[in-house]
């Protein structure tokens, strides 16, 4: 099999391609070739048993998706986006990415006159206040940012080219993703990570909401779950419906920081401080907080049983097994 | 107030003209100058106080939306739209124009750097099985045909090019709009208007589905009504969410017959001939029969009382007051 990653490059990108070398199968059919996309030319592992093509290119430049598509990949993982703070400070950039990249591909599937297995990573993003108590799949799609709004054009481009017998798609609405590995970054929602991840390298951390904000999470570990569960899902069991809000960890900051307590240690949670921002903690409140995911569950998605486990799998992942005590 | 309406030559567009014509305002602003658009330049009305243009075009051609919102039309009708049928049958064409089209028409505003009041015709084609008992606003947009798809992508665009401030924008899912005047056309839904527009003109119709089958309706005068509410609509009133389904009337086919009975007697309703079609049939019971539109009524939307209103508004308003009896 044939399978082809965009957004190569990116956190979910690089795990799942780690995932793919180490597993050389999708459900049992073995992978024969991949071929990585990012806007910089993602690394190629060096211990994959298969051939692994690198480009860097952008979706939309002229012929780009047709090189993508050219040798008809049997599974394609789309995971290329403008995230959400850039589409909406850059209007433009986020459409021609998030839309018109992802048009751009299934329109090149299309011409190309195959059908392949599409899994495409929407966003919780494409929802928006004010919430029922818990999200079910059923509730409509009112995204407050151009990205949500991007995402949810996606799903229904999605859903009408899988109808239409172009592709098989299949779209993953993602939890908050931590622990994310590495440097802090400006994401609103960076803090969820941070007040996990610095302290257990030592570092201090600031928390600039209140302990009871509630938020749903899956570790990047299930994230590369979510995207092998759904390339191995039968089309059929999904009908017409292929947007799915994916299953994740609904705990507390409160409850977060008392894992954290449990996992490493008071001295590590101590390195965790407040400095409440009214402005990150808006952002914060009008998010979405609990969903109805007995859908995704009853199709076999599987997040983390506990916000512990997310903590312990970011050491064992990213952290070699151990931390700053 | 300089108004503009694409889709201006079909039988909304026309009624809508006439009325505007006839009111010689919007909410009290009097108009001041009228284009109008579509594929054959709608025939200019000829008793208009004010100037009105009529071009035809496609808006999807080079310029051509530049051209309309060059003198910065206050208000938008955006009716244009390659029908349901036509849009499943050419993908390409449906895409093109239902998409595309009003992609650019929002985005040539937002060049053009100014904020009109948007009016965007969507429709429950939006909505797709199965369905709750009464769907409300607060369902999913899970379109089941091309046509639902770009009309859930149009209303999703609307909300985010008003929430960025480049357009005050309205969608408004319409429910059949009943009775079309004119000859028969092929839409699945023809026969709703056929059972009593032939009979009133003294012609056979036939009945293809059991009358049992229970439907939304509307009047093409209701059409018109809710078209300039939205016009009107303080925009402050819908929030962010700016897809609204439009009231009607919830009514069997048995009940149609029987309004028809009361409204112009036994022998018009003897000229429906019951003709059962399963593919007709089946395709009717998968549409939305019962919607919730407490929000569209609370904000002040109306349609007719009853199915009885709906016949006596089609024999006033295009059969002269009179029919075969």
């Amino acid at each position: 099999m044939h399978i082809l990653i965009t957004g190569a490059g990116g956190m979910i990108g690089r795990k799942l391609v780690d995932r793919l070398v180490r597993d050389g199968n999708v459900g049992g059919k073995p992978i024969t070739r991949m071929t990585l996309h990012d806007i910089a030319a993602p690394a190629a592992p060096n211990d994959a048993k298969f051939p692994v093509a690198s480009y860097a290119g952008d979706v939309t430049m002229p012929n780009e998706a047709t090189k993508l598509v050219a040798d008809a990949p049997e599974l394609i993982f789309h995971l290329a986006a403008v995230v959400s703070g850039e589409a909406e400070a850059d209007f433009d950039k986020g459409y021609r990415i998030n839309l018109d990249g992802m048009r751009l591909l299934l329109e090149t599937i299309r011409a190309r006159a195959y059908k392949p297995k599409f899994v495409f990573t929407s966003s919780i993003a494409v929802f928006g206040a004010p919430f029922p108590p818990a999200i079910p799949d059923e509730f409509h799609l009112t995204p407050l940012t151009s990205y949500g709004t991007q995402k949810a054009i996606g799903e229904l481009l999605l859903a009408d080219y899988t109808r239409r017998g172009f592709v098989e798609g299949v779209g993953i609405r993602l939890p908050s993703i931590v622990v994310r590995p590495g440097k802090p970054n400006r994401a609103a929602s960076g803090f969820f990570s941070g007040i996990i991840r610095e302290p257990l390298a030592g570092q201090e951390a600031v928390l600039p909401v209140p302990d009871t904000i509630l938020h749903m999470h899956a570790s990047p570990r299930a994230a590369v779950g979510f995207l092998l569960h759904a390339a191995e899902l039968p089309q059929e069991k999904l009908g017409t419906r292929v947007g799915l809000t994916m299953p994740g960890v609904c705990c507390t900051v409160a409850e977060q920081i008392e894992a954290l307590r449990r996992v490493a240690g008071e001295n590590v949670v101590k390195r965790i401080r407040r400095a409440p921002d009214l402005f990150v903690s808006k952002i914060v409140e009008g998010w979405p907080t609990r969903f109805d995911t007995r859908r995704s569950l009853a199709l076999g998605f599987r997040a983390e049983r506990d916000f512990e486990e997310i903590i312990r799998i970011h050491i064992e992942e990213d952290l070699g097994g151990t931390f700053v005590h």
